[in-house]
């Protein structure tokens, strides 16, 4: 994928100028291209190149060829108490996400627990993004989406799974707590870096062609055959999480959108609790900080290394990135300039 | 664990019978005692002996030190919209979670989406009962759970973690699909299970003492470092599992409930979703149909073995048990005579 070692450190303001003057040109209005370029510039600060800077030329090619919709906007199909059905009408999955995440956060703050199923959105890029969102704002959040099949069913060859992402967040601090996790053990975005550094994967990462559990990740994009996380249960997980965005947004499955050939109508699920709205609610930042304190108190297999908790990594990553630049790999600026 | 291996078949109504008696004898209230038995019977029905039949005697031995009071029941603590938090007072954990899924499929009914948090409660045995419960009845359900920490941290020697299980479900046919699945690859009972069958594990169970990942079942019962599922993505999801329910109940979270050394005073979370308050409820039916169809036509690595969705082996496992009688050590049965 990448041919060119050279790496340049981009600032934020920079990136962020980039992308907007691109999406401007693509027809974004004013604050959709500054709000767009938000989430793809914060998503590189914070460390996730793959759904960051290294995606946006997709990004950028989806609207060109018509699959993303720069101004369509979110429209309430149904509503009943907490829940509503949203239709994303294709428009950018960004910015369709961060509007299902605040309308979930809407719906908490009236009914304790709000959820918002869209229906015929495109990527939201990094699932995170909306975990952090809602998190920082002091709500729990659960996110869903499902994808293009990437992934096969256990005990199956052929690829009819989405490796749909399951993502949950809560207030820690002032930061958060944010697990973003996808149903395979490893990207193809990993893989491919894997390949292009000549390193193997830590730990098994798929089959190859011959049925055996590999961690050459060459022998697993030839084959295609990633493995899900625990195996059976990552695939059970997987097709669960498709069927509840399907159902509960009344858009598209898996297999009805990896028939169109192209990532998009795809279907999500935000659900949030505003826990200021519960009893013990002055407590429980006591109460977080005293479990990831015993956390942090685990005995190390390797005392160099730093036991994390979901999200602090993502930490480190910004206040790095915010101090030294982002850093890019050249050639995929140089892409970027010419866009 | 086990030094027989005679198997006796004994119906559902003698063993639901037995298991009322016991109950009776214990102290439990006519109805709570036939409410408890039917929970354990139908675990045993489909076939999750672990959470069933070999599971009572812990059960009947809990109620027996005062761990698990036979008719306590929830108490509403906190309210706000659609969300609930109960203190389950220690009574036992089925019938706390029996109640707390149909509390918040009334939240739902009413409000679309409901939640129920539920502190001081016991264990629920198999979460994937609820999920059935509530499936069945024609909702989507997501459940969860704390416990007792047995597995540690990614990186870390010591058990820090819960192996906190997380349910999904929703209705299918005139059944349900039901992913119920622990943290960890293997659960302890499976692991003892082949100890006792003299197998290995299909795959990596966990690490042996010398930090090696090993098949082995005696091995990480020894080292009592079993594998999260995903690495450290399983690692990080029980941690946010317990983080979830612990402040959504306001209940204890696991390094608490560790302290005590008895898995008591746990904390559950319940979200229930009325799919027949949605626009599209009318051909969920159908939506899901289509998923399982393509999902059942996945091409086989293995000819002869069948490729099932979350729950279907339990169908299966039911038919059998529900002709033939339930399959139960001799050992197990002798000692539930004995009760």
């Amino acid at each position: 994928m990448m041919q060119d070692n050279n790496t340049l450190l981009i600032s934020p303001e920079q990136m962020q100028d980039r992308f907007t003057a691109i999406l401007l040109k693509l027809g974004f209005i004013n604050d959709r291209a500054a709000a767009c370029a938000k989430i793809f510039t914060g998503n590189s600060v914070d460390g996730i190149y793959t759904h960051g800077v290294n995606r946006f030329p997709v990004f950028v090619q989806y609207v060109k060829a018509g699959h993303i919709k720069p101004n369509e906007i979110p429209s309430l199909h149904h509503k009943f108490g907490g829940i509503e059905q949203w239709n994303g009408n294709r428009g950018p999955g960004t910015l369709n996400a961060i509007h299902a995440t605040e309308t979930a956060m809407n719906l908490a703050r009236e009914y304790g627990i709000g959820c918002v199923a869209l229906a015929n959105t495109n990527h939201w890029m990094r699932g995170g993004t909306y975990g952090w969102h809602a998190a920082k704002a002091g709500f729990v959040f659960i996110g869903i989406t499902n994808a293009i099949s990437a992934m096969p069913a256990w005990g199956a060859i052929d690829i009819r799974l989405g490796n749909n992402p399951f993502v949950m967040a809560l207030p820690y601090k002032d930061e958060a707590i944010v697990l973003d996790m996808a149903m395979s053990q490893y990207s193809y975005g990993a893989m491919e870096l894997a390949v292009y550094k000549k390193e193997k994967l830590a730990m098994h990462g798929g089959f190859n062609n011959e049925g055996k559990l590999t961690n050459d990740p060459a022998e697993i994009i030839e084959s295609r055959r990633a493995l899900p996380i625990g195996y059976w249960k990552g695939a059970g997980m997987a097709l669960l999480l498709d069927i509840l965005t399907t159902i509960l947004s009344g858009g598209l499955s898996v297999h009805e959108i990896t028939k169109s050939k192209i990532e998009t109508n795809i279907s999500q699920l935000f659900i949030v609790i505003d826990i200021s709205k519960l009893s013990n609610h002055s407590v429980i930042p006591k109460t977080i900080e005293g479990i990831i304190e015993d956390y942090h108190h685990s005995v190390k297999t390797d005392a160099s290394k730093k036991i994390t908790y979901p999200g602090e990594r993502v930490l480190q990553n910004r206040e790095k990135n915010l101090a030294d630049g982002i850093p890019v790999l050249k050639k995929v600026w140089d892409k970027i300039m010419e866009l």
